[in-house]
């Protein structure tokens, strides 16, 4: 047994808190190289003879990834409390793994067992419930839909009538939005992520002048009241998005600070090095990046802290927001948002934090800070796969089991899943414009686990390349539209509100991708009702044969809606170029 | 090279923010796999020609255990943020680590890279500096000296008079104390840890019955101001011990509940299951262990939660003490130690804050709730070598650098190093009344890295079993210390002050325990002056050839105080049965 491979450290992702009285437990061996693993657990203050009593039960592989297999096990203690320790077998030895090491024995004393302590209802994970049911659409509001043509900016260009560049205006606004809400619940999305609303020169809004008011060219306060409203009657959250980590460059705090430099009252909400402010080159205060239009908010200053809860506080409180998204949360203190979540959540218990962190985000995710962050490493295995062709079938199950096994269950239920944004190509253009390769992104999008995005108008077929060419106006003639990848997208939407497996409930498990060069196989069951997702990942015609057997069961394929008895104890599935087949079937 | 050995997460203990402009990194490779790391870093922002700039610098071998070589860099990036990755090298290959797990070449996308997104001044673990420097000294104040009759509770045994019982009492006070500062300035230790002082029945007083109160048995508010007062006048710090998990059976606001039940305004202020209460057996409310005498308090509630926040707030800001110890601080809520800690270090900055935590306590020690636990872990180690010796020398090595690379550095410095508790045997007891092997354990004790303690008469040689036989009254009749002891200490503390390299400062180094079965070997180094501790750890003499040249430089041997030149390229130490040597010498 490779004992250097295997790992487990109390909390994180290898032990946490499920619900109020569950505990995960997960530990990572060398893979396909222990044979067995189980669970030595109990109370930590039962004993007997001067020995700790302690109960096994086995855990089992929840996933393979190019390295490592992941064994996984849940237990409900007692008391809330738990030391527990792992025995580990392959054909040739047992070892054992506490908090002290390995073991060629179990222990008497508990205290060479892992530990964890007590399970506290506030110390668990506890994103809203709504938000694992929710498909979130998410708009660039200047490129959306004009509803309102007297608060278009000077210059705004007819709707669609040029290509986006990183200055030019087109109209978009909020009563667009309420316009087109209709068309929302037709598509069956359920919430709807804003990029930035609040006033600032750009048409991306991300150079924040005041975070208390409406950009004007997007409408007013009582737009917002409207929209969040009519949302709200349609079954639809509402997540805006706000920029702590840096304001624009004419927010008046800062423009004082240019203007009246050590003399500012405001000196101090930067990160300020000398005076006076240089803003050419690498400029004397920290910014975003290297972008002196781009000042960094000195989040550790309690005025600006104030000012920004405040933020936080005002558009739950007042328009009844569902959600917030914060950007470059990563470069922001931990310090402050635990604050802003106490703060917010205090307002409104149900709300959904987002933060916008691209790489591991681990240190953000304990509970104490975000529900969840954009999972681009989702996005980047996806696309890698369908879109760029770069890995193969088996590398991805392998990727993706990484992802999945990197933050809690509870963590990964609400992960919001994206396979593009305003900051990123658009998805088609990266599938080099093949709707079948996008369908399958889509299709593995709405049935894996998470709260999937969809960015306006990649459900139609919009193409663009890297910002700005991803912002594009949306095309409401009909004729600019690709119906029949709306009715594909309509159709997931619709599929995962009837079949709730395909959604969030169950437990997802890959099929070995040793089976197959090019199907990707997975299941998702709740012991009564097993979905199986098969997709094709190669131009070409594709035989596989399902692992287990289902002779004499009933199979629905959910997508023709055909019902069969299984009549072989072994069954082919024909999948076409880029085909796929998603089968229900009682256990 | 091992891949699946190869270990490194952004945060905890493996990459973290040791001041506010300095970063350390770690990654763990398996023992003697790897023969170089460097890491590859750069800021997240700055880009050439599509490509992300990065330098690269090598890392070095901090330590190595059973299965794991650690290896380690420290780096200060100039805009504070860094994206980063790891090129291991062996005989044959060449490989990468970044964000999405290995490659065969470095990557142009800086996505690929792990991220340090910003070091915040406050996220910064920010331990007390004069934490380093102390040396504690835990006073069970019922039996380290009575110095009020008057006070002594109806029953008092004459002083030593009788063996401890879990129930007899004699006399000890905080006057007693008083009187006994200046044999503790004598003996020379900065820092005192009381076991609790607050009203209670018991003779450990761990069972709360008034926590704004001072036990009559113990003295007054007013002897605890003078208490502090003399303390600080002789530079010797005061840390009072709360017990917030539970409460004592007494605590009126439990008794409230017992009698009145479900109609106590008090009974949320338990984990009660069921009224009326049930006492016996396994009772219906939560407890610590299965006592029921001890009722565990519920943090969750709003009005406890105050109650025990002023609590710590009150004797810190009345009393002006320097630390608090926290009894049980693992089941209690993370919420609630953050809370805790906003609410103390906002009346006194610089107060200590020390988990009573027996296990791994990562989740613990991010700088959000302790700034150190009681390192049992290091207890087991010593202790098992010296004293039970049930362990080789090397496996000490291995252990204790197990125990080194679990924290931070930052961690690991004001980490409270203990050899017995009240809550443990006696160390001279565990080590069969072995002096030597006791005076090695204080050897390395105080001159290991974090801030040791010595329990109350260890160091004049008290013995006792397990609580209660480890609570004996501390003799104060010279005829009853052990002097040679007394003096072994007290020359220990007091090189520790005059030499600093002995303490926190420099860097530790284990010598390669390969060299030698029985002699441990390590050093602690500035750049200028290093220090060279050898130690037998076994009953024969020994011989020890020092594997580095010191040809012609001036060695000073800190503890005989003997200054010789160096004559050979190659010394023999010579070391007597349970021996030990101090060297400094100049780089």
């Amino acid at each position: 047994m490779l004992k250097e491979a295997i790992y487990h450290r109390p909390k994180d992702n290898y032990a946490y808190a499920c619900t109020k009285d569950t505990l995960h437990i997960r530990i990572r061996t060398k893979k396909i190289d222990v044979t067995n693993v189980s669970l030595l657990h109990g109370d930590p203050y039962e004993w007997k003879d001067g020995k700790w009593i302690h109960s096994s039960i086995p855990m089992t592989v929840s996933g393979t990834d190019a390295l490592y297999d992941y064994w996984f096990v849940s237990i409900k203690p007692e008391f809330r409390r738990l030391r527990y320790g792992f025995k580990l077998e392959d054909e040739d030895e047992t070892i054992y793994l506490g908090d002290k090491g390995f073991g060629s024995a179990p222990w008497d004393d508990v205290a060479y067992y892992f530990c964890f302590p007590f399970l506290h209802p506030n110390d668990v994970f506890d994103a809203p419930d709504w938000v694992k049911d929710t498909v979130w659409y998410q708009i660039f509001p200047e490129r959306f839909a004009n509803g309102d043509q007297s608060n278009d900016p000077e210059g705004t260009l007819p709707w669609g009538g040029a290509a986006p560049t990183p200055e030019n205006f087109f109209g978009g606004d909020l009563k667009g939005v309420i316009e087109k809400i209709p068309y929302l619940k037709r598509l069956g999305i359920s919430g709807i992520y804003f990029t930035p609303i609040f006033k600032a020169y750009s048409n991306h809004k991300y150079d924040t002048i005041d975070y208390m008011e409406i950009d004007p060219q997007f409408g007013t306060k009582e737009d917002l009241v409207e929209l969040v409203k009519t949302c709200h009657e349609h079954g639809i959250k509402v997540m805006l998005d706000a920029v702590f980590n840096h304001s624009g460059f004419y927010f008046p705090q800062f423009q004082d600070v240019l203007e009246n430099g050590k003399n500012s009252k405001y000196k101090n909400w930067f990160h300020t090095h000398e005076f006076p402010l240089k803003t050419e080159d690498i400029p004397n205060y920290d910014t975003f990046g290297f972008v002196p239009q781009m000042p960094k908010l000195n989040t550790q200053n309690h005025e600006v802290r104030e000012y920004l809860l405040e933020v936080g506080r005002y558009w739950v409180r007042e328009f009844n927001i569902d959600g917030w998204r914060l950007d470059v949360a990563n470069e922001v203190d931990h310090q402050f948002w635990r604050d802003f979540r106490t703060e917010v959540r205090s307002i409104k218990p149900e709300l959904y934090i987002l933060g916008e962190i691209w790489h591991d985000s681990m240190p953000w995710l304990h509970g104490d800070q975000f529900d969840a962050v954009m999972n681009y490493p989702f996005t980047t295995n996806l696309l890698n796969l369908f879109a760029k062709q770069s890995i193969t079938a088996k590398e991805f199950v392998w990727n993706m089991t990484t992802v999945n096994h990197m933050y809690p269950s509870t963590v990964n239920a609400v992960q919001f899943n994206l396979i593009g944004s305003h900051d990123t190509p658009r998805v088609l253009t990266e599938a080099g414009e093949d709707k079948n390769r996008l369908k399958q992104i889509f299709n593995f999008l709405l049935t894996f686990i998470g709260t999937p995005c969809i960015y306006y108008g990649d459900e139609i077929g919009l193409t663009g390349e890297q910002d700005p060419g991803c912002r594009k106006c949306m095309p409401w003639d009909e004729s600019e539209q690709d119906l029949d990848l709306f009715t594909h997208v309509q159709t997931l939407l619709r599929l995962r509100k009837e079949v709730p497996l395909l959604g969030n409930e169950g437990t997802f498990t890959f099929l070995n991708p040793d089976q197959h060069e090019h199907v990707i196989g997975y299941t998702k069951t709740d012991g009564r009702t097993t979905i199986l997702m098969l997709m094709n990942t190669s131009s070409l015609d594709q035989e596989y044969k399902i692992p287990f057997n289902l002779k004499g069961k009933l199979i629905k394929n959910l997508w023709t809606e055909k019902e069969y008895a299984a009549e072989a104890s072994s069954l082919i599935e024909q999948l076409p170029p880029y085909g796929f087949t998603i089968l229900a079937f009682e256990e």
